[in-house]
């Protein structure tokens, strides 16, 4: 098993029961296991037409996932591409028919005709109106009298069951659905092939190449094409269909095979937005997986002339949650971008005592550089000191814009100068300290309560905690004896520092890829980088401390 | 490429528009290509508290899928498994957040933390109120002091989304996405690894083996386990959950991360329903494909504890279809089999002249299987005479329990007798034929119009019509010509037969396989049985036509 199944012959059994787990009571099924598999609606009163479809397993949603007020009212569900008994599909008939009747929505295939076909030939001789209609919507083979049924079928599950809903007669409902079926064109493309639970998966289509053509039950696409991208995929498709489209509007409904992943079905339906066809293309269903054929990595596209009783159909509210829903199709809504992207430069302003501190900062870290590197080398990747420096070196060119008489205004612009000038998480971390320090400041808080602010923010953005080994850990002690003074606040740096090099383990940071032996000894250097300015700025004779 | 996208660089923007082309204007994007990839609430007043979310792509639905009435406000997008960059994160923050605020909910990775940290502080200097969480709901590495956001995060959108579309105050929305946070807890388990955009596959885990503890970027999981069923499977997840279950109600989240099957999924969930914590699961969510990694084989399961907050937020309305909903979870509903599919046995009946011609019927097949038996040998698997004969001998073994005197009765009896002794499609026809004329003839239709419409009926379902080369080409003149007598019926028969002969292309059967050379002047032998069939009827003196 290379699938979460538990056996081949109980994935289909489990998976229904499954299923219905989290239908919350909605659906039930029929007490026919192992080999009469129905879905059918708990609520159903026979009041109006019933919709039953069905066939081989492995196309999930469909087709128990349709089941629900405004479509399927059951769903006949046979094994794996196999088509359910005679038996499974009459008790279903026998199940949901009342006066009203009851419509079979057939995909064209022999096993499934013949089957449903007797069930209905069955149920009638109940005194049951039974109507059948056969959906054979794919392309792919023109020579093929009998066209197969695939994902266009879902167009006619809507209608169909919108129209029942309604309260329509059963004719009328049997009309539009042979209506529908007229009107509907698909083919699908895949990548790969699908995965049969229980059999080895056939690897039938070589690389570079797709199928165009695809069934749903795992046989060989009609033919084998070279793919290069997209939109190529988009526009072969598009060829085999437009052929056959009259003038006028069109429904779109994309189709997920099973394997194609949202992202690639999103870009499919951009190309589609960009096809010749676009303009015709007024709603879309999807992109969503509807019918599909196990794991398949393809999609399917399949095309509906729009009309009114369609529209409406189309858009009537239904429970099953399968069901993507019809939108307008084609527009890209754009909105511009919001002001303030592009901050406003603050007024450049003097103050000369915390100039000098500024370019004192600056020049120690850019002394500091090797000292950093080398720590850094022997527990990250060498780079702390260069990241630092260069980051100083761009702050101390920019002292003379800098609006220094303005504290709040001098945060924020100096978290605006690191977050602009220096890579990595250190300059969004440290643009993050500095901007909170200027939001508290704003807030009226003093210069050491503002900078503890902003510590307190890349303490929880950046999720490190004192004992962490990362410059939290000089920074906390730091702040806290600030108010004594710079050489109090050194003091306490220094021992935070030197705490890291005894911590083992790294919790955060690039350190934590880092294994204990390594750093044993050995000081962050991000810790040792506030230890070093707090000591070279009281060494400077306290400078800052005084200054506010 | 082996995925259905243009160019590795294009992903993104062109998914994104492709998206919203379907979404119908409900949702627009930024007009901030390449960099700037957010999509925003097309009819978003900022009247109320904006939830916002993102990080990079490659987990769609997520995040552009949720963003709508009841779920978030705007979604970021980075490149596949990218943050996205500040100005991003800020462009969205500005353009959605009003008076009431933001919330920005963001899962626990390094570059999400620190570019939505930022752009938060950023928008804070503009005065907006913007508060974030940080979703570590993932327990498959208990060391890492730093948990990963997986599909738990899912419950928080719509948490969140619930209680601002209803108007709740920043503080309280944040609060109760807060408490969810504290309570989630997700493991994911893979059977395959994801395709990345532009990038080789890589093949890391052997067959039979799983990843369990899955992060959603393509990274390793916690541990290689050796796979052996779903029900395995199921039990190792929960078993890296139960410990941390407290007791009372929980709320499930069933996620596909992408490239499991429906059917898979489904099997999953109903061996979550088997197991040991089935009963404290209140409530399901899926499963469905919310938080996904790409095309990775593999599911995710997040409980949370079902408080009657999170009851009402989850259940309320939203507008996102890729939103599942949130159902009762446990139950299969299961209704008992209806009545009548044990067909009740006819009272028998006497007819001699009927039993005599029922009884030369059976002879003539009979007779007839080693001739039918070779034509078919020529242009299918040489059964057709012993599939005739077999249902002959059955049905001339059953003669004594038909209700002869009444033709409806009998034309359904012979239906039914057929369907259980003929095997194959051919069983199945002849019974449709059979039944089809019982209903016409309770309906009042003569004996022969009955034939017709048995006939009708099975061209309908059979989909052959005359020149096919099936049995029709010679069942189709036998009745047109039978009420002028057995021997203008046999006439006609045999020449519908001989045409079938030179008929180069079968168009349904199992003869449309068959190469035309092969059959060319091969009778086709269903066909060829009618004529034999009505060539002795007339020999031995026309017996039946006179009958009725």
């Amino acid at each position: 098993m290379t699938q979460f199944f538990n056996a081949k012959d109980t994935v289909v059994l489990e998976a229904l029961d499954g299923f219905l787990r989290g239908a919350g009571g909605r659906i039930a099924r029929l007490d026919g296991y192992p080999h009469i598999k129905v879905a059918v609606r708990a609520d159903w009163d026979r009041s109006k037409v019933a919709i039953v479809s069905g066939g081989g397993s492995g196309h999930e949603p469909a087709h128990a996932g349709f089941v629900g007020q405004g479509m399927l009212t059951a769903a006949v569900c046979g094994d794996v591409f196999a088509s359910p008994s005679v038996d499974a599909v009459l008790a279903a008939i026998l199940t949901v028919t009342g006066k009203a009747g009851c419509l079979l929505i057939v995909k064209n295939y022999t096993g499934d005709r013949l089957n449903f076909g007797l069930a209905a030939e069955r149920a009638r001789t109940f005194g049951l109106s039974v109507n059948m209609v056969i959906v054979d919507d794919d392309v792919a083979l023109p020579d093929l009298p009998q066209a197969r049924g695939v994902a266009g079928t879902l167009f006619v599950h809507k209608i169909a069951g919108a129209l029942a809903e309604a309260g329509e007669p059963l004719e009328a409902v049997t009309a539009a659905a042979r209506r529908t079926i007229d009107g509907v064109i698909s083919i699908g493309m895949s990548l790969d092939t699908c995965t049969i639970p229980g059999s080895p998966k056939h690897d039938r289509i070589a690389p570079g190449f797709a199928e165009l053509g695809l069934g749903i039950h795992g046989e060989a696409g009609a033919e084998q094409v070279a793919f290069e991208t997209a939109r190529q995929a988009m526009e072969m498709v598009i060829g085999r269909l437009s052929p056959r489209l009259k003038p006028g509007p069109y429904v779109a409904l994309l189709n997920n095979l099973g394997g194609a992943t949202q992202l690639e079905m999103s870009v499919l339906a951009e190309e589609l937005a960009r096809s010749p066809i676009a303009d015709q293309i007024r709603f879309m269903v999807g992109p969503a997986a509807m019918m599909t054929s196990l794991d398949m990595q393809g999609f399917s596209l399949s095309l509906m002339p729009l009309t009114k009783e369609a529209e409406t159909a189309l858009q009537a509210k239904v429970a099953p949650w399968a069901w993507p829903g019809l939108f307008p199709f084609g527009k890209v809504e754009v909105m511009a971008l919001p002001d303030g992207l592009t901050p406003i430069q603050p007024m450049p302003s003097a103050h000369p005592e915390r100039r000098a501190l500024l370019r004192s900062c600056c020049d120690i870290l850019i002394a500091a550089e090797g000292d950093l590197n080398g720590l850094d080398a022997r527990a990250g990747d060498g780079d702390t000191g260069t990241t630092l420096a260069t980051a100083a070196r761009a702050l101390a060119a920019a002292l003379d814009r800098l609006p220094l008489a303005d504290l709040t205004q001098l945060y924020r612009a100096i978290g605006m100068e690191l977050s602009q000038t220096m890579g990595g998480s250190s300059g969004v971390l440290l643009a993050i300290f500095f901007t909170a320090a200027g939001d508290a400041s704003a807030g009226g808080k003093d210069w050491i309560a503002a900078l503890k602010a902003g510590l307190d923010r890349i303490r929880q953005v950046g999720g490190a905690e004192p004992g962490d080994r990362t410059m939290i850990d000089a920074l906390v002690p730091a702040l806290e004896a600030l108010p004594d003074g710079v050489a109090a606040a050194a003091t306490a740096a220094r021992a935070g520092a030197d705490a890291t090099g005894g911590m083992r383990k790294a919790k955060a940071g690039r350190a934590s890829y880092i294994s204990e032996d390594r750093l044993n000894g050995v000081n962050d250097p991000g810790a040792e980088a506030v230890a070093r300015l707090l000591e070279k700025l009281r060494d400077a004779h306290g400078v800052g401390a005084a200054a506010e």
